[in-house]
């Protein structure tokens, strides 16, 4: 793969872990994450102190690029509900992907079921900064309330990406930013 | 446990591939499996093909469990409405158990990332039933368009139950059945 040469044992370590964790699931051996990296399993342990925490490492490493990906390309010139909306938009456009299997950070934690696990934790962080910002343009926006309709946000957000990531549910013609749409107008967000 | 000296084998295998799967995931050895079970390797696959086909089993076991809980008491008297909001409900008690982990059928979707996988076969027919239930109570409760109605309140469900179950969300204050009400408005079910 074209950049892999250059990149460091930890960067190799860390996409491996990304990668094969989000297509098989957190439950991928060492032996498989090492093989996939072009690393030892004596190198692992000399730069992690378990697989544990190079998966939290491996979450936390893809987060500025998941920021990223939902926010608005021109957040001055678009509305808090345009803002809220695009989330929606772009969570419709990757679920296209055939490779999709959902929200990496919901499925960390529906898979670890372990609130304490430091992946646990990074995703946790990851969910929480998601309901701030959606709480904050509902503030912005004149929601009546803007916690509540933050969480309404997250139910739809994380129940459209797990269930368009299992293949029982398609967002293609635009079911998450429909239903989105709707809690946004009961919130009296226009 | 009481009742479990009379179990077969097999509903001890059942049971344990249950309970282990739904506290621990998909990808317990079966090692531990038949630990819990009381019952040996060569006697397990005497009686299932794998563990897949075991799993797959275990699920579907429990599936008419499954649907009593979401079946209002006095279906006769309740309006259409009344029977969609009584499985937000439900939901809500469920995920005030300290042992809930979200929804078992999706959380093996979400795990095993194979919808071809037996187990995933026997979960995506539980959700495709929810689906139907709840299309067919939003077109007897006059919804604009029963389909999107029901497709909406599966993301709330899924959401809802996965979050919880990750404890990243909390139901207690109805936040589940507040979403479904919102959605049931917005479509005109009243």
């Amino acid at each position: 793969m074209a950049g892999t040469q250059k990149a460091s044992p930890r960067e190799r370590l860390l996409d491996a872990a990304a990668r094969l964790s989000y297509r098989d699931g957190v439950s991928i051996g060492v032996e498989a994450l090492c093989r996939e990296a072009g690393v030892s399993k004596r190198s692992m342990y000399q730069l992690f102190d378990s697989k544990d925490e190079m998966l939290a490492a491996s979450l936390e490493r893809r987060v500025p690029r998941y920021l990223t990906l939902f926010t608005h390309p021109d957040p001055e010139a678009a509305s808090p509900r345009e803002r809220i909306l695009y989330v929606f938009e772009q969570l419709e456009k990757g679920a296209a992907d055939p490779g999709y299997h959902g929200c990496p950070y919901l499925a960390a934690l529906v898979e670890l079921k372990d609130p304490g696990h430091p992946a646990s934790v990074v995703a946790r962080e990851v969910k929480e900064g998601l309901e701030k910002s959606f709480r904050a343009e509902a503030e912005r926006g004149g929601a009546r309330d803007p916690g509540l309709l933050a969480r309404q946000l997250l139910l739809v957000f994380d129940g459209a990406s797990a269930r368009a990531g299992a293949r029982i549910e398609h967002l293609d013609d635009g079911l998450a930013t429909a239903t989105a749409t709707a809690l946004l107008d009961a919130a009296g967000v226009r």
